[in-house]
């Protein structure tokens, strides 16, 4: 019924679901109702901007998954979706944002039909689009039901990626690339930073040789001066000031897998504060890089970072990394390990991360970052953008 | 502290809170957790993409509300939110995204600590960013307190806007109409919808006359042809066909305030059913206009509509149209009234609407809306675009 190419074979999608359908075992559920956007593309293939209604696919123990959502949402179910017609269940509209009823009500009745009034159902209970609300209704019309915790279940499954999603994120980095190249040509004193965004996204979304863009799941952040120690700004109307250094921090996206990046640019002469954090994060992403192994932790490349930057006079603890690949707003990472102390995780080939060497320090900011591939003997930065502070004058 | 000039006055901000207190002490709770972005934006003007991450507003009886959010986003509350430093409590990076422990864990032992521990808490129970997880975690770690469903309760306060908000709307609409002329401009057949999509964010961004533009919380829209009967597909690569319509579903935003607006547009000789459809929408949007007045119901709008399409031989019974405003994504509707039958809500001057009048069809999609404000004598229609089916060939 796909309009659409579709984005992997049915081999692909099978596979995906054997694995999920093993976690499941070992997690000790029947059923699992996936809330998380990614988690339903990943898993069917579903892709439209729905989410902001209440949406899952649930996981049976056998055969086909089940779409459900949105009465009108089924039609981009049947043109995005390798399911069947008879997998799709929609809800009608007067369940949508109603204070009367709960589309979950609705869900629940479906599922003690098909026999699931007693089953053992997991939960994304800390997924952005599993409400407290939700489960709510869930637990009181499923008052049989044993419900457990399966958050970042399906996000696990994620973790190391086949060769036709690396594909995808070799095409979202050639993207990124433009993108940076079309900040640094573009970028001058005097600039209002919307018409600076209006560029970044005519390069992410034209793309480059024939590859074009999707939305990426953060819209750019581009702080200045002071504001760059803050995170995450977004922009406004004032213009790029000399003296000023703006960190850029956006991605690329290609059928929704996502290579981000960053780097920072300063119109004018550098101070010292910024050639300094230059060298420190260079140097400290050398060294995590240099971590960055099958067999090593997720934990082993933030500490190589973290000891540099210490050398450097520069002390960091949070987070410096996470997972990517597939993603829906409002992040474009995955949710499961992190690259920080602690996190014993085993690196393995195919795992995809974004290393975010960010500083945000008590007067500026400074972002050079790289998106990385564990490989069988290492690791690949997946774009090629010059790893410098990049200066116009 | 603030470095951008402040989006609404002190004033303007002190009765936002003080409606909120009133319509808190009629619920019966002492104290609002607000994790709407739209809902802390509103109430004390922070603004930054950090709502991937646990964060709220909690509006306490008396004195400034707090903001609680990931450490190193109370840097992007300095800057861009009224609250004096001391109403900011970041919490710990080893919190975020963890699965040992709960953002949530951390700020009951900052509301425990600050006296709150057995007060009548209300939570916005099915807001997107309000877990089932962030739930449990407060009732586990706040035994004593009696929480209760505020869902919504802060965005019907929203629901008349102010002179400013309607200012700031204007500006959106202004933006909106250039992003429909730069889409009739540039559309043609064999162009790729990624290209076409970068020329919508320039013309969004760029904006007009000087005012630039902010991300609207929703991506376009914009299927074309069989994919459009699917109210909610993005866009890819594929060029744009001959003899085929594609909706247009974008909105000006302009400091995350809204103006949505929706055209069709066919690319050679419209068919019969095309020219149908824009004659039963025209005379029907004209009939909901006609009833959009202070002292009508909701209904009322969706039932005039209605009908005009019965009369057609057309079958409506979805949502027609949401208050807009202020948003973050992923939904630029405000989630309270809705115009639809059962709607008794009664229309007042400065209410706020996406008349959302579009027909997903059997084998077509057609989309000719409208965004309008309630004034004190009828309606006015906030942005000028033609309304009629868009043709080019």
């Amino acid at each position: 019924m796909t309009l659409t190419e579709p984005t992997f074979s049915r081999a692909e999608y099978a596979a995906r679901l054997d694995k999920t359908r093993a976690a499941m075992a070992a997690a000790g559920v029947d059923l699992l109702i996936v809330t998380d956007p990614s988690n339903m593309n990943w898993l069917t293939g579903y892709d439209g901007w729905s989410f902001y209604v209440h949406q899952c696919v649930i996981v049976t123990p056998t055969g086909e998954p089940l779409w459900f959502g949105r009465a009108m949402d089924a039609e981009g179910a049947k043109l995005t979706a390798w399911l069947s017609e008879a997998s799709l269940i929609g809800y009608p509209d007067h369940y949508v944002q109603s204070t009367e009823r709960h589309p979950m009500d609705y869900l629940s009745a479906q599922l003690s039909d098909r026999g699931f009034g007693a089953a053992r159902i997991g939960v994304e209970m800390d997924n952005y689009w599993f409400t407290a609300a939700a489960f709510a209704s869930l637990v009181k019309h499923l008052p049989d039901a044993k419900f457990s915790d399966c958050t970042a279940l399906v996000n696990w499954q994620r973790a190391v990626k086949s060769a036709a999603e690396i594909g995808y994120m070799r095409k979202a980095a050639r993207i990124v690339e433009a993108m940076h190249q079309r900040i640094y040509d573009k970028a001058e004193i005097g600039m209002r930073k919307c018409d600076l965004v209006a560029e970044i996204y005519d390069a992410g979304l034209r793309g480059v040789d024939g590859i074009g863009g999707d939305y990426p799941a953060i819209v750019p952040m581009l702080p200045s001066g002071r504001e760059a120690t803050a995170p995450h700004l977004t922009w406004d109307e004032r213009p790029l000031k000399a003296g000023e250094g703006t960190f850029f921090e956006v991605a690329g996206c290609y059928r929704r897998y996502h290579c981000p990046l960053s780097r920072t640019l300063f119109l004018g002469t550098p101070t010292q504060a910024f050639l300094d954090a230059e060298t420190a994060v260079q140097e400290g992403l050398e060294a995590g890089l240099a971590a960055a192994r099958p067999g090593n932790l997720c934990e082993d490349i933030a500490a190589a970072f973290f000891g540099v930057l210490a050398k450097h006079g520069i002390e960091k603890d949070s987070r410096t990394g996470y997972p990517i690949g597939l993603s829906y707003p409002p992040d474009w990472g995955e949710r499961t390990m992190s690259l920080r102390r602690g996190d014993k995780t085993e690196l393995q080939p195919g795992m995809t991360f974004h290393f975010m060497t960010g500083l945000w320090l008590e007067d500026m900011g400074f972002e050079l970052t790289e998106s990385i591939l564990i490989t069988e003997t290492g690791v690949e930065c997946l774009a090629d953008v010059p790893r410098k502070l990049f200066v116009k004058t």
